[in-house]
């Protein structure tokens, strides 16, 4: 068996776990599966991390072209984030007749496509179970277990640190704000927390889901509709609740008979639904397959050791064939096909609209019959009495409605006289259509 | 590209809906994956299924041999169960040079060690994710997802038709008799059920589990304790249900510092474990890793096309090297490792614990003290009232208690005059022990 030389560019988090989980269980590797994994190069900016980790000055380097030219490393790991310099490590890698492996969710997002394509060009594999939903199986599941099946549909809580927000938000009646603060402070949020609570993070997630579960290229620029949690209220909550939903920010991706559709938005859930019961930093993907059924996932979405189990599971699927100098499958290219995407417009769904609005005569049926106008049913029509000092609030459910009906609905009563800001919009998902198509 | 050539032994209930679910998705392999499956010989006893199948004449067989023998023949998928002809049909594969897929649970049970060492020694791979948990992928993620962890404890629901049974007790109060006559008329039960009620089916999947994730050679011997649902009464789930447990026929397999502890029994568990809330005949696996924490699986554990999705998968995960003319890593050998096994005398838990008895002056004082003897202390003692007609019944729950003094105490107390049957104990399982140990 001949030693594997693994390369690993990022000793922060992630990177740090990995080094870690590799130095940890080395033997056990070698006992198990006769698979001697060597970090032969370990690439940061600084040496602070390198030294905390005891790798060697041999083994440490600031520049990653020194992992990437190594030619005697056969697998690169990339864990550094963002565009760039990623782009080009991956891009020299393959050149190289490296695989590579990588948490990179945006990098992925827009790019796996072109990057699948080079590692297949050049019979190299692209692996990236770490970034579609932490130390979740997922990606492998939909690859490899789930193959024979038609995917009909993934839906995720594949943000934690939103997960975790809504979660305390439900618990302990507290606003986004208070719930943020405190999350930032306990390290469950990052000093920017735009990426995670406007959706952006979960939104570059779902488009590799999709990407890999419908053997397609989808990419962050497909996900037709990405909100955030930011406006969200205890109130909307507690309605929910009432209603007998709970609200998760949800990634939807679907086949349908004219496309995918794809989208990551604040939604409410049946509280019997298994999605339901996923709090705090938890992920959870649902899958259905037409023969499988319903499944469904849960683990940790992130964290330094979660992450690294995703990241040294690649690297030892890898591995093995490489250690017994076997040649490997290239990369696959179902993503050089490209389904048609839904508009979020032609959505069907329900819709739980919160209206902040001046408590004077008359409001309420100017609001009702601009939904009228739109031709959006309304369920209930509520006004919920107002706190001090706060301002009066109409919350209606509608029936089934076209999303570009109440999308129109919502402008409308938004440039009406008294009405300050946008409607808090959730939609209340037909989970039961997820599963309509089987064999 | 070469076909991939498929011989399936066995056209029941899996074997129909394999079969179906690859001519339903042949175009789909084809243009995803590059994989061109062929369905090159099918066996069964009779030709009628094989007719509905749409199978031709020169497909149709009843001898395997003609299966196994056909030099054509990439893959042999035995979905036949039993022992025999299931171990030659094996064997002689492997001998041809044959991988092997199947979802024999039993067989794999007792010779997973000598029938995966075989397929080593032959450079062939014996693939089995739908003997576990059926449509679940647990041995893919066992195998490689978290092959980068030490796994510390594997607890799952592993059988859906008593947790179907369990379910419909808890919900409808019915007697285990009254449910299982509605569960084998619905098709839930067989009409000999005992490997199901009586947790050998369980105990059959927790050896595979067992063996995949602790890298070792785990039988069904080797399970410390097999007890099934049969003298479960509805005031037993009632009793839990106040306690805030519910009760799971549970599988669990901990690796523990003197060995592995493997056992399946009825359990409770805390109402907010992820566990607790896996209903009918869903099945569920949860695993903790070192590295990855806990994560669980939920999905069908049996049916036609769920574990035709597992067998399926396992097909195309050999097919796709197989296509590209590539060797393939022959069959890992872990399984030629033994790890000790805990004997069940050693368990420490608490124990829920109901005898029935004549209802006679100093009963419980004779039951209290015998449980004193024994050194089993106990945290509650209760008589509920006797339904008119039943015998009076005592409840005890123990606090922590070693598994032999438990088993004394209760052989003492089926000896005592007044008490004409073994008193019926379930284990009130420690959750927080399965995640303990972490990197």
């Amino acid at each position: 068996m001949k030693p594997v030389n693994v390369g690993i560019i990022g000793l922060g988090t992630v990177g740090g776990g990995t080094v870690r989980l590799i130095q940890n269980h080395h033997d056990d590797y070698l006992s198990s599966y006769g698979i001697d994994l060597v970090i032969k190069k370990a690439c940061a900016r600084s040496e602070k991390h390198a030294v905390e980790l005891g790798l060697d000055g041999d083994t440490f380097t600031t520049d990653w072209h020194d992992v990437v030219l190594d030619p005697s490393i056969d697998i690169v790991v990339e864990l550094i984030g963002g565009d760039h310099p990623a782009t080009e490590i991956a891009e020299l890698a393959f050149a190289h007749k490296k695989h590579v492996v990588t948490a990179n969710k945006a990098l992925l997002a827009h790019d796996m496509g072109r990057l699948a394509g080079l590692a297949r060009k050049n019979g190299m594999q692209l692996k990236c179970e770490a970034a579609a939903a932490g130390g979740i199986p997922i990606v492998k599941a939909l690859e490899n277990s789930f193959a024979g099946n038609s995917i009909q549909t993934i839906a995720g809580i594949v943000n934690g640190t939103t997960n975790y927000m809504l979660t305390r938000m439900e618990l302990e009646n507290l606003t986004f704000d208070e719930v943020l603060t405190d999350a930032q402070r306990l390290g469950y949020a990052e000093a920017d927390p735009t990426a995670d609570v406007d959706g952006w993070d979960a939104a570059n997630k779902m488009a590799i889901l999709a990407s890999i579960g419908f053997n397609t290229r989808v990419t962050l620029q497909d996900v037709s509709c990405v909100e955030g949690i930011r406006s969200l209220e205890p109130i909307d909550i507690k309605y929910a609740h009432d209603l007998g939903y709970r609200v998760k920010l949800l990634g939807v991706a679907r086949k349908l008979a004219d496309g995918l559709d794809v989208r990551v938005h604040p939604a409410m859930v049946e509280i019997h639904h298994q999605l339901a019961s996923v709090d705090g930093v938890f992920n959870a993907v649902y899958v259905v397959g037409d023969a499988v059924g319903e499944t469904m996932f849960t683990g940790a979405g992130a964290g330094a050791f979660p992450t690294a189990s995703a990241v040294v599971g690649d690297i030892l699927d890898l591995a093995a064939p490489i250690a017994a100098e076997l040649e490997l499958l290239p990369e696959p290219e179902p993503f050089e096909r490209v389904m048609d995407i839904c508009s979020i417009d032609n959505l069907i769904d329900r819709y739980y609209i919160r209206i902040s609005l001046e408590d004077k005569p008359g409001m309420l049926s100017k609001v009702t019959s601009i939904f009228a106008e739109h031709e959006v049913s309304l369920a209930t029509v509520s006004q919920p009495a107002s706190e001090r000092g706060a301002q009066a609030q109409v919350i209606v459910v509608t029936h089934s409605a076209q999303e570009a009906h109440v999308r129109k609905a919502c402008e409308a009563i938004t440039n009406l006289d008294g009405v300050h800001k946008e409607p808090v919009v959730i939609r209340v998902e037909n989970t039961k259509v997820w599963k309509s198509a089987s064999l």
